[in-house]
């Protein structure tokens, strides 16, 4: 396989992390990703949900992993009779769902949309687990082909040999970006903050650009306004966590602060995503404050003394006139004017309170 | 002991982490506190100028242990007739003072000044050693007064009840700065970026605080406009490694991006030290990139995989529309203002093209 290849289908697998095949599901362990490829093999719907609530995957994985704990779950009952395997299939939506309590709603759109599935399934007296994968290939599909737009549109933005820095892990939109630049051959150079206290820019965002052949260079999160003035970024872009409607974007903490820096340079910052119907206005999130001992250690050694307090806000929010464009699959919109995504058809996201994590 | 007094004792013993006594310099390890409080144990100048070299005492820490290195020299050559002492103590100051490329001209000013004091000592059939200990308690002292003279220009600007946001570690300045808000009686709660990649914030500038008896939080490198805006930040605060006198900031990369997040929020930033006649403008800067591989490890754990590039300027700089006030021994200065500093006969800095690491 192709280096760049190589890349681009390690972003794929890497969002269908978790699989289900012959009874049991296999997640990619992101907590110790690049430094170690490893798995954790669940052979029950609550192994799975265990999984989710652990960390093992995150991101986008999640949802990928819920939908395969569904497809498990399905294998757990097959021996049921059909109002006993649509029970034990509520029972286990209801249990993968609660896996995480910031993730609740987006999760019950995925565990439900494959208990429709399974349903279906049943009364055509298919296999069931089966049927739950097919059904989450189709929709990752339509996923990809979204992302892929989006990407091009986002692309179409970047300078030849231009530089470009991320923030955090854009997940399916990173890979696919690379991929249409080097369809494009734009040869962009990506700078990539490190993204504390999980480090997903250096972990993730950084090996997937290297793997898919491009120059990456890895900073720490105070780096981003010496980087952006001395190695003259053109592009600040980043995916998001949510995208009110009224241009506000939430995304992993830090992202405000490069889109302040960003203006201050001239530098324009386009967010990747969808308008989320869920959140019509900043009013209606909520950011979570997560464990604060996590951001005393790094990488799992303790920094500070004992007795200094943490601060682990899990977003940020970004207003939108720190917002240069909000790229979507239909196009490239003012965050001032996210309402005209909608008039053409397109269905944007609907998270409600829930943010991924 | 008080805690508080514990912590300001901690602080200056801190600065002088390298102290000669009978025949050896021993100093604090900082590569490993506050996880671990040991020290590197010297029996010869050429063994002081190597863990000098090796990081082991950092930011002003190196300059007490050129010192405490020439003491140990003239230890060494005890026993020479006066002009062998001579010959090998300035030897040992050129030794000594090129332990780093970055600080040679700095540390010839204090290797130059011990050997000042040595020649006299000589003559007058005084304890060289002792003479030179004498000396350097001497000038830290003068400099302590003239610090504990900005620490209350400083605190003056803070509110009661006031937010403080430090970057780095602002050495003494944040000892003097805590011990006047003490006695002054305002109860400032400290945020402390952990300054990646070395985590001086977290290490060094959070237990000198919490030792001190204040509420300290440690936050990522990419929540300062998070926390700022939240916790309702009144300051932002640094020392310097160099105050051009055309009013730019030379400090701990991240100072820079801090100051416009500050800006932008209507924070005022306070840099605390002396004009520098050695850097009549920000021409006369130049920023040092040190091993780009440190950054892709924290707290020695690799943290991006191999192939990727780091990237690591040892510091930033701060234009002078970014500074609200330049906080000297002699009173609050305009950036744009810092030659009347010299007016009344004050003397400022002089490190030429160095600056301290």
């Amino acid at each position: 396989m192709e280096r760049a290849d190589k890349g681009l289908a390690f972003m794929l697998q890497y969002e269908n992390v978790a699989w289900y095949d012959a009874g049991e599901v296999r997640i990619l362990d992101r907590r110790v990703y690049p430094g170690k490829i490893e798995f954790v093999t669940c052979k029950t719907h609550q192994e799975v949900t265990q999984a989710i609530t652990d960390m093992v995957t995150q991101s986008a994985g999640p949802y990928t992993a819920a939908a395969m704990g569904m497809a498990l779950a399905a294998y757990e009952c097959r021996n049921m009779t059909a109002a006993e395997q649509v029970a034990y299939l509520e029972k286990a939506s209801y249990t993968i769902s609660h896996a995480r309590p910031t993730t609740v709603q987006r999760m019950k759109l995925i565990t439900e949309g494959c208990l429709v599935a399974a349903k279906q399934a049943i009364l055509e007296g298919k296999d069931v687990s089966q049927a739950i994968v097919d059904h989450t290939v189709e929709s990752n599909n339509t996923r990809y082909n979204k992302i892929e737009k989006m990407a091009k549109y986002l692309v179409d933005m970047f300078p030849n040999n231009g530089a470009v820095m991320t923030q955090c892990f854009g997940e399916t939109i990173v890979g696919q970006m690379l991929k249409i630049a080097r369809q494009q051959g734009k040869n962009i150079r990506l700078f990539c903050p490190e993204t504390r206290p999980y480090f997903q820019g250096a972990r993730l965002t950084a090996t997937v650009g290297h793997d898919m052949g491009f120059d990456v260079t890895v900073i720490t999160d105070n780096m981003p306004a010496f980087v952006m003035q001395k190695e003259k970024i053109d592009v600040f872009t980043s995916a998001a966590d949510a995208i009110c409607l009224d241009g506000y974007v939430v995304n992993k903490v830090g992202t405000f602060q490069i889109a302040i820096v960003a203006k201050y340079m001239g530098v324009p910052y386009f967010v990747s995503g969808a308008p989320d119907k869920g959140h019509p206005t900043v009013d209606t999130i909520h950011i979570e404050m997560r464990d604060p001992d996590f951001v005393l250690q790094a990488m799992g050694v303790r920094t500070a003394c004992q007795g200094v307090k943490g601060y682990y806000p899990s977003f940020d929010i970004t207003p939108p006139h720190l917002v240069s464009g909000v790229v979507t699959d239909a196009g490239i919109f003012s965050p001032y004017d996210l309402h005209r995504y909608f008039a053409s058809g397109n269905e944007g996201e609907y998270t409600q309170k829930d943010l991924c994590v």
